[in-house]
């Protein structure tokens, strides 16, 4: 105690988040301390709705690069998309060692092949209980729970003081694979003092305890059961590893055969395998096309697609679009799942097309939560006993919802911070505050290009989208501003042309007539002369229609 | 009994849904017996996700125009959309008499005020327990409960026997207005025998009852009494009168004065209250001018948004961006709804923004749904003891699940009937089946353009949505057939193109060249000219940029 009053003149700390506040996804989050910077995950966001067009948004890491001597590395936590899916795009950009756990750096440097950065990447594996030195920081990784193996927690010493970062976790007393989330060294921890935790708020809204992986495990016994004389299909999230044991579990006892089947699935089950962080009993696994020789009573078939995705494979199994497996009378689907918010629509279309075909549909019991609910981040909090309180993980009615459990665990509401992406926050043990703002934001990716769809291009495309676009073509003489020839008109996404005659024909009209007025009196102005074709087109339009296409003249010099 | 024997040459009663199985909205049923038709509901849809820039979906009346001498009449069973909103619209193809209780009367009346259809459509008011007869059918309206007032069953008697369709009910004993559920009536026309039962699937999923609308208004009670000091938000369904009707009640307990926002609220409480179905204590509804006179815990406002509707009255108070109020901190805010699938995201997101305007948002047990679960529904097939069960309303695991509920009834499984819309489904004593199929489909409305956006105008406006347009003009020679001007390269919706000079600047090389090479091989066919373009720019685009934008040749003939 004393020795941290002699650090009266010791810098603060400083934690940046540069984005997963106030969203779900694109987690990453700088600590600052003098010339050291550590950033604690790199993950994607998925497109909002109306980013039409776009694959996938990644941060933006301004702050690092204007600071690239500092970063000492990237933490990960845990392997899910939102923490590790923008690796690939911002090391290119910025090229810093990696530390991850087993599991999680098997499924990075999947993602690094595909983009042939495995040669210029600094990897290094971390134990459970291990430390890393990054600069002035020292970093520990603790085993925690999650919907993925060998997820971490992060203890993050700096000279101002101990962080501790959850990462996304639960509390399993009775994990399917490997041990318990190690409560012990979190109270260990705490003992010695805590400056500020920051603990997942995903499901700071719901009381109680998530339930253990382990109860879907005896769902899956008694579901097989019941449907013994029928082929079982499992849909659920291909990185959920524990998950996809279990069925195998239940499907070794029943004597059945199974088949992992879609792309995303089958790559992180192998390399879960490889790690030796999956058990598959021997002759259990079978390939797709060996499914002929076993009968339906025989046969398990899990598969992605348990978010509607419509390109995934159960959706394609399910209206005949699959190559090698039809869905239909007789069949059970299993949805060991619950719909993320904003797919509902698309799970329930694929469950009518299930039901339509004649299967049987199970939506219930064989899915369990991989994050903390209420009673889980009270006893984080009562063990790590943190001074400040900085809610992750969430929009903003999560990280308000945690804060609020703070606050009953009787830390102070000055000392709760529900930051936004970009706010710098000092602390110390003194105090905390925030004391800036960095730059952030998403950048959206397109195919192959980062960041070249901006707000204009994205304006144009919900314009496009919305009614169409038409387009007026004329050429002008050079010499005298004569037309020489059009104009023309040309739609697309506006009306079925081939039964709009009149309305073209009339809209050809006014065309010609706002045209042939500018030219009479002169006019040479192109920019004069296509803002007259865009005004009398769209009142002309509007008038008629009440929709307002895209209307994009353009003049040809002859 | 011996009655019926004798009928054995009678004809067939024919029911043909013409929109509203396997999807939420755009109820419509064809009644048919020899020379009549009778057209129960007549509602829209809400344009599906891939559906841009549709404003609403109303079905292909096809049928009914093909058989335009038949029709009697449509007869409706309640206002709102789902069974209503298309009724302008087909009026306008096919006039017919319009039968429908008094409130429903009312809101249908505001909507052919707006398509100035008033005096031209035949309209008669139905009191419950009356009948109508229209050509060989008598139709019985029926009082039920619902989440609008005045929703009615329908008895239909025919020559071949009686139909019972329930419309959308719920069985409430203890209504906010009027009386309960006829069940004696129910039972009275079960006695006497019913061919078939078409009963509201939409909760068929649920187990148990339907709460009663009045434990709504304990919860109202209760908050409002928590929330004593802060001026009150309540959004709900803009047509929901009882809902109102119980929030006025609760705000004049308080001493509170009450505002409603939201143009479609407005109208329907209007209407409501000229038809006496809601009682509005005097001095208790002000304006919205007038709040500014009271201090905020003498506030109620009621308003239209409750599924986060980025235009409706809520979202534009939670934003700012509403002219007369803002919603800030101290305020409380009810959702007294629960989001429509679908709609989830939009709605969580206005609830994160109310929060960080330090707003207290309240979302838990102040709705009830207006649908009645599986209780519900066996109460009346059991009252209505039909020999046929045809499920309506709702999407097929909807239907799938109240078709299992009559087959637990002791309904054979042979005569319960999951139709698709068109299917003709002829019924009589002795036998149904399918015997045929009617064309129907959904007619989109794009402003005031209905049904001239079909496919391929929606397939341009996705493609144009995903990658955006590049055009290209060229004029040429008409007689040498020679470039004059171009190509030029326009591009909307494509890549930002100040940013992307040298991408542009090739792309304008590889058309050049595409079109020499052409033009020097003496290629003067245009179609040729313009795949030549398209080919060698989408390939070009694609192995740069991992897009494929609308490629949109424009050749002029100068």
């Amino acid at each position: 105690m004393s020795k941290k009053k002699e650090n009266i003149n010791v810098s603060k700390l400083k934690v940046i988040p540069l984005g997963g506040l106030e969203q779900i996804g694109m987690n990453i989050t700088a600590f600052e301390y003098e010339d050291s910077i550590i950033v604690v995950d790199c993950g994607l966001a998925f497109p909002a709705d109306d980013m039409l067009g776009i694959d996938l948004v990644i941060p933006d890491i301004t702050y690092l690069k204007d600071n690239v001597d500092k970063v000492k590395g990237f933490v990960i936590t845990h392997g899910h998309e939102d923490h590790i899916g923008a690796l690939p795009y911002i090391l290119k950009e910025l090229n810093a060692p990696v530390y991850a756990t087993r599991l999680t750096m098997g499924i990075i440097e999947n993602k690094l092949k595909e983009h042939s950065l495995l040669k210029t990447t600094k990897r290094k594996v971390v134990k459970f209980g291990q430390s890393i030195n990054m600069g002035q920081f020292r970093v520990e990784f603790i085993k925690t729970n999650h919907s993925i193996v060998d997820a971490a927690a992060l203890a993050i010493y700096s000279p101002a003081g101990t962080v501790v970062h959850t990462g996304d976790f639960k509390v399993d007393y009775t994990p399917v694979y490997g041990d318990a989330i190690d409560l012990q060294r979190f109270a260990e921890i705490g003992k010695k003092g805590v400056l500020a935790l920051m603990c997942d708020s995903t499901n700071a809204e719901r009381p109680g305890f998530t339930q253990s992986e382990r109860t879907v495990g005896k769902t899956f016994d008694t579901l097989f059961e019941e449907h013994k004389s029928s082929r079982i299909f499992v849909a659920t999230f291909a990185s959920n590893v524990d998950r996809v044991q279990q069925i195998i579990n239940t499907a070794y006892k029943f004597g059945r055969k199974v088949v992992v089947e879609g792309r995303s699935m089958v790559s992180i089950i192998e390399t879960a395998s490889n790690l030796g962080c999956i058990s598959i009993p021997d002759n259990t696994l079978i390939e797709i096309e060996q499914l002929k020789n076993y009968p339906d009573e025989k046969q398990v078939i899990i598969t992605t697609g348990s978010q509607g995705e419509s390109m995934a494979a159960l959706s394609r199994m399910a209206s005949n679009m699959h190559r090698k497996i039809t869905i239909g009378h007789g069949d059970t689907v299993i949805f060991s799942s619950s719909p993320i918010p904003g797919n509902e629509k698309a799970v329930t279309k694929v469950i009518n097309e299930l039901l339509r075909k004649g299967a049987d549909v199970i939506f219930q019991d064989t899915h369990v939560s991989g994050h903390a609910c209420q009673e889980e981040i009270k006893l984080i909090y009562t063990l790590v006993r943190p001074k400040y309180a900085v809610p992750v993980h969430g929009e903003y009615k999560h990280l308000k919802a945690q804060a609020k459990i703070a606050q009953s665990l009787g830390i102070e509401k000055e000392n709760t911070f529900i930051l936004s992406s970009g706010d710098v926050l000092e602390l110390s043990e003194e105090d905390a505050q925030i004391t800036g703002k960095v730059p952030v934001g998403g950048i959206l990716v397109d195919g192959l290009g980062v960041g070249d769809v901006g707000n204009v291009v994205l304006r144009d495309r919900q314009h496009l989208a919305e009614d169409g676009i038409i387009i007026v073509v004329m050429s002008l003489d050079g010499y005298t501003g004569q037309l020489v020839a059009g104009p023309d008109i040309v739609t697309r996404g506006f009306v079925y042309v081939r039964e709009s005659d009149e309305l073209m024909e009339e809209a050809r009209v006014v065309v010609d007539e706002a045209i042939n007025h500018c030219i009479e009196r002169g006019i040479s102005d192109w920019g004069k002369l296509k803002n007259t074709t865009k005004d009398a087109l769209g009142d002309y339009v509007w008038r008629k229609t009440k929709r307002r296409p895209m209307i994009l003249p353009i003049i040809m010099e002859v």
